[in-house]
């Protein structure tokens, strides 16, 4: 397999986790957003949105960190990182949903403001919707030591990178006791990596 | 089951297509936004986000759109709207994530400024954005009826009802025939419904 990231993507972070969660070997192609490696036509034809991460496994190429968390965990992983039954699917699914929204838009653009990787939109905007994502994993995680089907799932690597990122962004955890202790559970799972 | 929107949502209206075509029987609570019914403890409880729409199926209950149309389609839809082979239903991610993305973000935050309902941001940031989105769709579109596993899945469903009113955000569909030519498609369905 082949995963394409940049160095400060905290999106290929996710996957890199699982893909050593799973043992999985693969090879890493870094691309230089400063030379615009992931504008290239031979970049768009594997993802028209110019994102990382991409995986590529044997002819299948999949973009977007939740579809390549998905393909994996099904792969790779049996039932355990992504059950198949409607209710243990759909509890995953509302996770992998704050992490597009809530953990992406709020805390990490945030973070992109607050550290100069983000040159427009406004800060405060971002923080409140941010703080909107920490307040409800909080509620999940003052009770729970897991976010969905009471196991670590892809739910968890999904909204852990940026969540584990957003005291960069002016948006610290000392206020979530739940989501501090989580982030430290995420981290001493067997096989956790550290962000390049 | 009880399917909590509000008269504007169009991600409650996902939720109500794949209802409707997988001929589902379901109450309907709409709830008073100006009277803050969205904001209230009672529902609060049911979705700590405070959005619309939210799944009530016995003791289940769901938040977020694409988690709902996970639960729904793996409960009552077999494989047909989500299959669980790891390339099929990363596929289908792939789109629920754009949906996540550049349509929601874009696509309707653009329309929300234009139409007065949403009162802060920049109109041209979210333009851009959701052009990105129609021009991703148009990239698989123009050359294949489906979004996703060669039939019609949730993936579909979850893009077409911010792509298909994104002509009154000032983003219509003429320089994108294949996104025009799927919105038909989508509306052909049997089961379809008109948005509340």
């Amino acid at each position: 397999m082949k995963l394409y990231i940049t160095t400060t993507s905290g999106n290929a972070w996710k996957v890199r986790l699982l893909l050593s969660m799973l043992k999985q070997k693969f090879e890493t192609v870094v691309l230089d957003t400063e030379k615009r490696e992931h504008k290239t036509p031979e970049f768009l034809q594997l993802n028209p949105r110019g994102q990382v991460p991409v995986l590529e496994d044997g002819k299948q190429v999949f973009w977007d960190s939740t579809a390549c968390l998905v393909y994996l965990a099904r792969k790779y992983g049996g039932e355990q990182w992504l059950p198949t039954d409607a209710v243990g699917m759909a509890e995953v699914q509302q996770w992998l949903a704050l992490s597009n929204n809530e953990l992406h838009y709020g805390l990490q653009w945030a973070r992109g403001v607050k550290i100069g990787i983000r040159s427009i939109g406004d800060y405060n905007e971002y923080a409140t919707y941010g703080r909107n994502g920490l307040t409800v994993l909080e509620g999940r995680l003052k009770a729970n030591e897991w976010l969905a089907c009471g196991r670590p799932t892809i739910a968890d690597l999904a909204c852990y990178c940026y969540t584990s990122v957003s005291p960069e962004g002016g948006l610290p955890h000392d206020t979530f006791p739940g989501v501090a202790a989580w982030v430290k559970r995420v981290e001493a799972l067997p096989g956790w990596v550290k962000r390049v």
